[in-house]
Parts: structure tokens; sequence; C-alpha cells
């Protein structure tokens, strides 16, 4: 009756973040979930998050990897700054046999951002030193992309059939940059996909119990992607979340399908002695 | 005059997180963040995080990449329950070629929990359905380790010389295994490495001014790690955190070496018109 998930054909992305200090547990990636959350509410699918340190190695590993899987996008934070631990683009360049040239577009950018810098007197001169000049430095073939709230241009490249774009780790940059420079790019691109989601809170039902009825749902209605969270077990009840997830090219089926995955769901629950909790749409 | 960093050996560690709740943007991951935070205080090193989704591919294959990269451990968390999309252990199975067996220790745990949750009320029947039964399925040879706050039992097993642990994605679940079974293995096998962490918090320098500066401590003093982290630009004041760590297989070495250090980095800053500000220390 409705087509399968194979049928529906999305634009993959991969994220690599770049940076010790999360890998160290001192810091919370907040920066790959921003970008899931958008890349998703787009219509594109993250398959897979990685974090590697400010090692050049370890960076164009995680480049490779990815270019290996063929994602329609890699998208890297961190690491674009002016210090000596600023390697990300060194490992973007290593990982696909480029050169790092000086770009003329980013060059400008930044000699644009010291003068004003100079004149507000946050830096004591506008001179683009060889550490601010790296930041010019990109991938032969490489476009840069405007920060208006830093120095660091981000960066964009295509190797092959995937995207690669290199975005600064200072959050408020990396939402610029993405918001302002790779959005309209992505919204261009990005295959369409209607998703439709639904959240079930139920009680009185354990997930174990409901595990293998759910998975009948899964294995009937394909294209239809279901998932149960527990939550605390309060007082000998337990409450579990339900997510309902379908997709469709088109939005009228993905609508529809999700109205039928939910109601089906709910009957099942209520056969059960579970109860339905009031839920937020 | 002090060691290079490579004569310090640290026990590696690779950090896999699975699950398409993640990947969606939905929620954080702060169990990757909790885990780094915990291995570090040890003296272990995190070299990598990586998170996939609810697929056995896509978690062998993440599993196996680690394995070649020859950490010392592979700790991974989520996809223990009994849902259909609770993958972990096939996953990790199929990737070190093992079979899933049912392990007599899981199994007895998983009787007595669910004789306690029909107890209270919480599940309708103690019965072993075969979604509870799944989570008795241990990749062969591997051991359970107990879950006292829900169900799922973590898992730890050796293959070569890398141990794999797997974990519950459930929060409270992880930290209690990780604390209560993990944690006093990992104490015997973690190498010592006595590690020392400075903050300084500096004004009126430019990153970028101070980079290269940075970059001589860096090469001149091998073992010692200098980040900086520029922080918001008010008033016209750039602001930045000055991140010095220096490791030694003695403390006292480690220790002597950090004061020296900051003492550099201090003059350098001052030398520059920058100021210091106070920090905790």
């Amino acid at each position: 009756m409705w087509a399968r998930y194979a049928d529906f054909k999305q634009t993959l992305f991969e994220l690599i973040t770049i940076g010790y200090e999360i890998l160290d547990g001192r810091i919370l990636n907040t920066n790959s979930k921003w970008l899931a959350e958008n890349i998703t509410a787009m219509g594109g699918k993250v398959t897979r998050m990685v974090t590697v340190g400010d090692s050049i190695k370890d960076i164009s590993s995680s480049i490779r990897e990815a270019l290996k899987r063929k994602v329609d996008w890699i998208i890297t934070s961190g690491g674009l700054g002016p210090t000596y631990d600023d390697l990300t683009l060194q490992g973007v360049a290593k990982a696909i046999n480029r050169r790092l040239v000086l770009n003329k577009t980013a060059y400008e950018m930044l000699k644009e951002r010291y003068r004003m810098l100079a004149e507000k007197g946050v830096v004591e001169s506008p001179e683009l030193t060889p550490a601010r000049l790296k930041m010019a430095m990109l991938p032969r073939g490489a476009k840069p992309l405007r920060n208006r709230v830093g120095s660091a241009p981000g960066v964009l490249l295509k190797y092959g059939k995937t995207w690669v774009a290199c975005l600064p780790g200072v959050p408020s940059e990396l939402y610029s940059i993405f918001d302002e420079e790779l959005k309209p790019l992505l919204l261009k691109t990005i295959r369409k996909v209607f998703r439709i989601d639904k959240t079930l809170n139920i009680r009185k039902v354990a997930e174990s119990s409901l595990a293998p009825k759910i998975e009948q749902i899964i294995r009937k209605y394909h294209g239809v992607y279901v998932k149960t969270h527990p939550k605390t077990i309060e007082g000998g009840i337990s409450r579990i979340e339900i997510q309902i997830s379908v997709m469709s090219n088109k939005e009228e089926h993905a609508i529809e399908k999700a109205d039928y995955v939910e109601k089906i769901i709910k009957d099942i629950v209520v056969d059960m002695g579970g109860e339905l909790e009031a839920t937020e749409h």
C-alpha cells in the first residue's frame, strides 16, 4: 500500500567536529546537534557524526572515510582559526590531495576584517600577519564563505560528487555562516522529502511487552519508523515515549500514513491495558 | 630538558554512540561528554567519538574502524534494549565475527529483574519474552555488566588487545554501569599519566597576534599543549582563554613544567601590552 523507505532518496550528510576540547570532555558538542537539527528540518539525513582532535592525520582520515561512503555533504566544524593547532584546512587538503593556496576573495575578507578591528582598537595593527594570512589559505578550487561574526571565513569545495563545507567552531560564527551562506545552497540541492513526526506518551505498558508489536508494525508498513524511549518508572508505573516518523516524497501521503500508524499504535496500547497521556502537537 | 609528548604512553579510547535520535538533532550527545570527562580524569585519552544510527551495518563498520586503529578501549552507548531497533550487540558480533549466544549470567540478571518488576506491578508478567531474552544474547565470550538502574545489562568483551564495553543509552544506566562495573577494571588497566591543566584569561591581546608566540612555545617545550579560545569581543576589547596542559609520568615533573610554561606565557602577554584576569585555580 505504501512505498518502502528505500523509495525515498534523501541527501546524506556526515558531520565532522574538530577539537581536543570535545574529546577531553571539557565541552559538549552542541554544534553537531544544531547542524543536525537544521539539516533534518530541511529534509536532509545525517548518517554519521565524528569528532577528532586537532591533528592533520585524524582530520584527513575522517574526511577520507566520509568520502568513501559517498555522502552528498561533509560539514566540518572547528579548526579554522589563526592558531598553530587550527589544522582543518590542512587536513582537508591532505585528504583530497589538493594544495593550500592563497584565495583572493578570502584575502580581501580578512583585510577588511582586520582594518575594521584595528579601527576599533581590538587589534594593534590591521597587518595580515602569517597567522592571519593562514585563514586565507584554502584548498585549491575552494570558495570562502563570508563570516559576519568572526574572522575565519568558512570554506566550500566540491570533490567528486561530494560537497565539503568547513565552518568555524565558535557557535555564533557557525550559525551565521550556515544560515546566511550555506543554507541557500542547501535548499537548492537537498532532495525534497516530507516527514511527519508524532510523539505519543503512554503509561502502564512495559517497553519489553510493546516491542514485538511495534516490530510487527514496522515490518508491515514500510516507510514508517517507530522508536520507543523508556522514561523513568515512577511509583511502579512505567512511562514510554513513542516517536513515529513517516516520510514520503508527497506531503499528503506522509500526513495520511502518519495518522494511520498513530491510530494503530494507540489501539494496541489501549488493548494492552495502557493509557495515553495528553501530548502537544 | 623535558620529555617529549611521545614519551608518555596513554591508554586510548574510542567512543561510539548509537541512535538516530542523535543524528536527527533531537537530543544532545551528553553520554560521550560524560564518558570523556571521566576517562580523561583517570588519565585515559579519547581519540575519536563517532555517532551512527540504529543500523547493523553502520554499527559494525564503526567498530571495525576503531579496531583497525588499535585503540585500547572501545566504549559504545545505546542500542542494548529490548526493541527491534536496539541493534548494538548484533553490530558488535558482526564486526568481530562472533555469534550471539544466550549468556547464563545475563539470563539470571534479567530473570531477577523482571521478577522484581512484576512484583511491583510494573510489568504484567515476569516471563522472559523473546524481546526480553534478546538482552541476554551476548557475543560469544562476552561478560554481562550488572545494570542496577534498568533492565539491559552492559557487555564487556576482549577482541585481540582491545576491550569493548557496551553500555545502555539511558544516561542514569550508563553512569551506574560505568561507575560500579567498568571503573574498577579501567583503574587497573589505564596507564598512569599525570596531567596538569591551567587556565589563563587575558584581555587586550588579539588571538592572531598571540598565535605565533604560542606556536614557538609548543615547538620549544615538547610535552606541553597550549590552546587559545577567543571569547567575545566586548566594547572593542578582545578576551582570550588560554588552556595549558602538561603531562608526565611523574607528578612532580608535571607540576614543575606547568608552572614554568604558565610563567613564560604570562610574561609574553604582559610584554604585548595585554592584561591578565584573575583566574580560579
